[in-house]
């Protein structure tokens, strides 16, 4: 014997709510008190009412999804696969689940040029988290343009018409190069693109910690991409082409520290007696590596609340700003 | 001046299709041919027609959506975070883009119980990857009972109802333990929670390869829980509580052999000449630690192919079978 399936309306009715919040509290939306919510979800179970989400996301035009685009440059030999990235994913995944929204995971591949008409005309999200600004904003530029609401994780220093939320990382650069210089080290690498804003920061402040250092010391950059098999290629040919002619690395990102310490412990260079290293981001594998890697540690997990909050207020309509994330110093063996 | 909107039946009719390929080719399912979804999209685009995607998805009954569940075990500190388990998230959103669909990433808090009413009845998803076995199956039999179209990345040696893609473990754990007698350790730790499937058949292959071996070496199970801190503290313990008295370790990952790894140079052991080292996935930081570690490589991009594509064949009516991927061991310097 087939019954009748109950409709929406019905259950709202049974429930003695509107339609609108029954569907919400299907949808175990937060907006919708918690008893309210389990009463119609209750009801919802004794009477085998399945929510059609799709159907209810029309109703109310929303989908609760929040997009989440992993926006790499071009260029780079850095990939979704890269610890610092998974693990900012991951801390947006936990946000972004507490305000009872789930995470959709793209990239430019999935999404080509159009955001804005690929996400949100195309309801496949209510907004958009971009991790990495890079080197190329037109596309995130576009999309706010066109009305996207969208927050970006990069550098919060950038002007920009949307709000942007990273690390201080002028004061990450300085705070590591002064350290370093504080422990005796006097000639000073730099591995990164400062071309890359949030990197162009922390170079920023290494040679403004150098200025400030009584005595000066010597620096040199070296322009490599965000990998560790940059670096350890590029300290290798170094080490080969001019013999060891440096004291402290700071490195853009642990995974490049990483790379480097490597290099060095190959050819028997000793960390931290020969080479103070501090690298950029405090990943798991800091507190693992031997020696340990002193390194700044990005509050990612304070940042990814902030990013889902101000999205959050944008769909209320509220104006939201860009915003810094303090950073922290983590000295470990690798630099003492 | 406003334009009457152009609906999708008016669109299809412009190009001279039906309105499901139109739709279908508005959302690139490759399941069109390139030639009409280029040709439909150039008329979208002329006559600035954008696609409701949620409309669209109740009329095809499809998400063009796949849910990928983390299920972690309830007693587990291995979180999200895991350098393995993310690059078996990023390798499946390749292979789901690969396909045309998206990757909406999800976990037992916010998918509660019940996957099917969650997921399927909810138009969230189209179907599950499950990734992580665990020691709990309860809500993956439960969703397949109700009909969830679900693959589960864990141990095909397991009997299911469902297809299980993931590495022959066993022989991992043979040809791990068979090397290290080999390179001439007798005395082995085997370092992983044994009473987990996937690890489960591991320390089978390491038993079976101490069987047969001559001569035939000692062996020790340290069940511990599958992180760095745990192998770290457990390798510290042993060595202040009875010494050194093991001169190789099995390790069920890389982040338990890297933990191992740490406790023994800090007591200054050294690897590979007093103790031999083999880790189960190589991540990336196998290859940059130093030592390099030694690790049985999984396929996670191989199993993430298969996944995808039995999970579509399910969406098609097809039944699918579970399947081993092939492991290789790594040699590096932990082992030789």
């Amino acid at each position: 014997m087939e019954q009748k399936k109950l409709k929406l309306a019905d259950l709202a009715k049974l429930a003695g709510v509107s339609t609108s919040t029954a569907s919400r509290a299907l949808n175990n939306n937060p907006v919708i008190k918690q008893q309210t919510r389990e009463h119609v979800q209750l009801l919802a179970k004794k009477y085998n009412f399945s929510l059609n989400t799709a159907a209810s996301r029309l109703r109310l035009q929303k989908t609760n999804v929040i997009a989440v685009i992993i926006n790499l440059d071009a260029h780079t030999e850095q990939s979704i696969d890269d610890p610092f990235l998974l693990k900012v994913v991951s801390d947006i995944n936990q946000a972004v689940n507490r305000r009872g929204y789930e995470l959709l995971l793209s990239n430019s591949y999935m999404a080509g040029d159009d955001w804005h008409g690929y996400f949100i005309d195309g309801r496949r999200a209510d907004g958009l988290i971009v991790v990495g600004q890079g080197k190329q904003q037109q596309n995130i530029d576009t999309a706010a343009k066109n009305g996207a609401p969208l927050v970006v994780w990069g550098d919060p220093k950038t002007p920009s018409n949307y709000p942007i939320v990273g690390s201080n990382n002028y004061v990450g650069g300085y705070q590591a190069t002064m350290h370093l210089l504080e422990q005796g080290a006097s000639k000073l690498l730099f591995l990164g693109d400062s071309g890359h804003a949030e990197i162009g920061e922390r170079y920023r402040g290494f040679n403004n910690a150098l200025e400030a250092h009584q005595p000066k010391g010597v620096a040199k950059l070296l322009k490599i991409d965000i990998t560790s098999q940059a670096a350890y290629t590029a300290i290798n040919n170094l080490l080969r082409g001019e013999g060891l002619n440096f004291d402290g690395i700071v490195a853009c990102s642990d995974m490049v520290a990483l790379g480097a310490l490597k290099a060095l412990k190959e050819r028997y260079v000793s960390v931290p007696n020969d080479v103070r290293i501090v690298g950029f981001d405090d990943i798991a594998m800091a507190d693992i590596s031997h020696p340990s890697l002193s390194s700044v540690k990005q509050n990612t997990r304070e940042a990814a609340k902030l990013l889902v909050d101000k999205l959050l207020n944008q769909l209320n309509g509220e104006e939201c700003m860009s915003q810094e994330v303090e950073i922290e110093l983590v000295c470990r063996q690798s630099s003492q």
